[in-house]
């Protein structure tokens, strides 16, 4: 037995490690494509914050890295293993440890799963907004780690939005306690912040103190038929420069449309080049979206559709749900982009992904948080042709170079990982790489955390 | 002329340069009281950016600490000066550059007024939020240096929900841009945060991109008054549990109603122990405080009065931003203390701030902003009395011992600054404050920054 293993056994139940390599590869990576994975030298599944610290004093001692895991439903190789790694699994610290409808808070452990969490609260007719189109699956520990987004973040925001708190083993194996359980609470740096969307690479949560709303009445769904994707992005733009607050402005352009219909039996209309989705959560949603119906048809839309019923509104929902799922049937393969640009500017940044699908000869189908300015452009491309390949690549890069030029960010919702990690530092800068890599070095001096991520 | 003044006028217009210790002194200090403030070498009011990179290219290579100020009506001391430090204050740097109704955002110099970016955003039928007591003369940049809270807080948050991206001078001189201004992104760690309630700490924002809100129409405010500050807490929680989103929920208890009466004719309720308001900004906001008064008659209200109309509410608005002032009426001098507790302890908290009272023969009227279970006790003492002086000091610092018993926090809103350092570090713990330090050095190595605020 080696030293690593027999070291983690002197703190670890037998049972939370795994050893053997046909098991341990299949912790290798998340689901992001075309991302380096290395393979662990062990996966550990703690199930006590104590476990945890064992593990990190166990990796500091021997300086192995460690490479944190939700249920690795990430999109950008955020969670894939390198040579020699502890994969810290987090999925089994999986308890909701309280709900506090008085305080509108909850307080869970990393590895409970967000829909979960939002069943739970949603008991005490309570809210957990955060619903990454991965909810049924995917950790609040992973979530953290991301900074994930969701459907709801046009009128609700990300993850980050409800982080109030959190309990972090640090890479030596000691224990933070960042933020508060407060409403408000200002003393000293925001540390919390800090580590959301951090991927992993500066300390371990354990523990995390989120906010809750009042839940709030189901939402009713607009469907709109735009002839081109401008009139649909027009649209979005006059939608939030009167004033509405919809709980959801989702984009399917034609592609997608095509691809949902293939896949299930929906019947979304053809014809559209694109398929605005707005939604309200508020008791007076239908005014608003007979409101929003007419701003629609003022921009060019050429058919606005509202669901009659929360029912109905499900099933446009459910088409939206099956965007990405469907897009991945066009090609044997795709590469899913993630590109935020000022609300201001997403007719140009779907003009310019049509472009550049256009010159590269490939299919890129676009859904996108139409509201936030977040587009999804879906590279669909055959792995085993090279030069089909290197388009796709080189397409999904110059998506990102479209993004940054129209003062937009290379990730809206789904993190840097590996995918992403030379792009960051074209966004950032030279001043910003610099200031970022001294924060990670004062919380992690010897590089352990999740190396190869980020930077 | 000395080689301070000499290098900073190589690169400032002289009118920016102040040096005259009568004047430079008017800026040794904020508005709090008690706090240490020394005696700066000069005072610089910069115009631009490159201004501010010359001042910190001097403070750098001459060594000289920095000390950012804004408005200088923080409560904590955090704009103090400290002997032979160059006063740099923003106030010249005051101009709205954008304001986006699409985008939803402004992008300001750290100099602007509160106000003045309130009432420029509100023609474009726009809201900005914080709104801190001082909002007619304190800084967007000020603000962002204490993550100010204000009324609002208790439905949209504090400012540092509303900043999303920063232009910030470094201590070398060198400029940061963080963040963003999209509605999301998670490209990196977010640096952006970490300045939000820095105090100047870390570096000073040149420029903010802050998000907007639709302006929500004018809310309607219910007075309740309660036989003891125990039941207007009760209905505090019983409102939050109930899924009520209030815009304001605010206390005051008898202390401060009588103060508010001598200093104004607004003839409050003298018989009552707590005066509860209530606000909702929605277009249901009648229905919203019919319900929310019931849930007080409930909880013990002997008085439910909702106002008539706009103009009244505003009245009661107005006896509660009142409060602070009045309450420095009640002796020569007042400490006013900043804790936050989980909503939930908020009646532990009143209660006991009150035995604390009663205890030290003082006497400390109490305002908090109830729905976000921030209180400030006001300590109010004579300090030419010395006994009286040590026994405020004593109560102040058991209010926020008191605080922390319950789960809560030193500051809510008002920051650390000289005034609770102390504090901070009993907050935080060894690990958490070690961490902070970390946080500092690598973005001042050389201790430049406002030394000696919140450490």
């Amino acid at each position: 037995m080696d030293a690593l293993v027999e070291q983690l056994l002197s703190g670890l139940p037998a049972e939370a490690l795994i050893v053997d390599p046909d098991v341990t590869a299949s912790y290798a990576h998340d689901m992001a494509g075309f991302c380096e994975a290395g393979a662990p030298a062990v996966v550990v599944l703690p199930r006590t914050v104590e476990e945890v610290q064992h593990v990190m004093r166990t990796a500091t001692a021997l300086r192995v890295p460690v490479v944190p895991q939700g249920a690795r439903t990430g999109l950008s190789g955020a969670a894939n293993a390198v040579d020699g790694c502890i994969v810290l699994s987090l999925v089994k610290m999986d308890r909701i440890l309280e709900i506090s409808p008085v305080d509108r808070v909850a307080v869970v452990e990393p590895g409970v799963v967000n829909a979960a969490l939002s069943r739970a609260v949603d008991e005490h007719g309570l809210y957990y907004p955060p619903d990454p189109s991965s909810w049924e699956t995917c950790t609040i520990g992973g979530n953290i780690g991301t900074a994930s987004g969701g459907l709801c973040c046009v009128k609700y925001g990300v993850t980050a939005e409800y982080v109030l708190g959190l309990e972090v083993v640090l890479a030596d194996g000691r224990l933070l306690r960042t933020g508060r359980r407060t409403a408000k609470g200002v003393a000293g740096y925001d540390l919390t912040r800090l580590f959301v969307g951090s991927e992993g690479t500066l300390g371990i949560v354990v523990k995390a103190v989120l906010a809750l709303r009042p839940r709030p009445p189901r939402q009713l769904v607009l469907a709109a038929e735009f002839p081109s994707a401008a009139t649909a992005c027009d649209a979005v733009c006059r939608i939030m420069e009167r004033g509405h607050t919809p709980s959801l402005l989702e984009l399917m352009d034609r592609t997608t449309v095509r691809a949902v219909n293939r896949m299930t039996s929906m019947g979304l209309p053809e014809s559209t080049e694109a398929l605005l989705l707005c939604a309200f959560d508020t008791p007076g949603a239908a005014a608003d979206l007979a409101a929003v119906g007419e701003l629609c048809t003022e921009a060019g839309a050429s058919g606005v559709v509202p669901a009659d019923d929360a029912a109905e509104s499900e099933l446009l929902l459910q088409a939206r749900r099956m965007s990405l799922p469907a897009l991945e049937t066009v090609r044997p393969a795709t590469m899913i982009d993630d590109v935020c640009v000022p609300r201001s500017a997403l007719g140009a940044m779907l003009e310019g992904t049509a472009t550049i699908a256009e010159r590269s000869g490939l299919t890129i189908g676009v859904c996108a948080h139409a509201g936030d300015g977040n587009t999804h452009p879906v590279v669909c491309f055959d792995p085993e042709d090279p030069d089909e390949s290197r388009r796709a690549r080189a397409s999904f890069d110059e998506i990102m170079a479209l993004g940054l030029e129209l003062g937009g960010t290379i990730t809206g919702e789904h993190g840097v990982g590996v995918l992403k990690k030379e792009w960051l530092a074209r966004e950032l800068g030279e001043v910003g790489l610099e200031m970022q890599r001294g924060v990670k070095a004062a919380f992690d001096p010897l590089g352990l955390l999740n190396p190869g991520k980020l930077f």
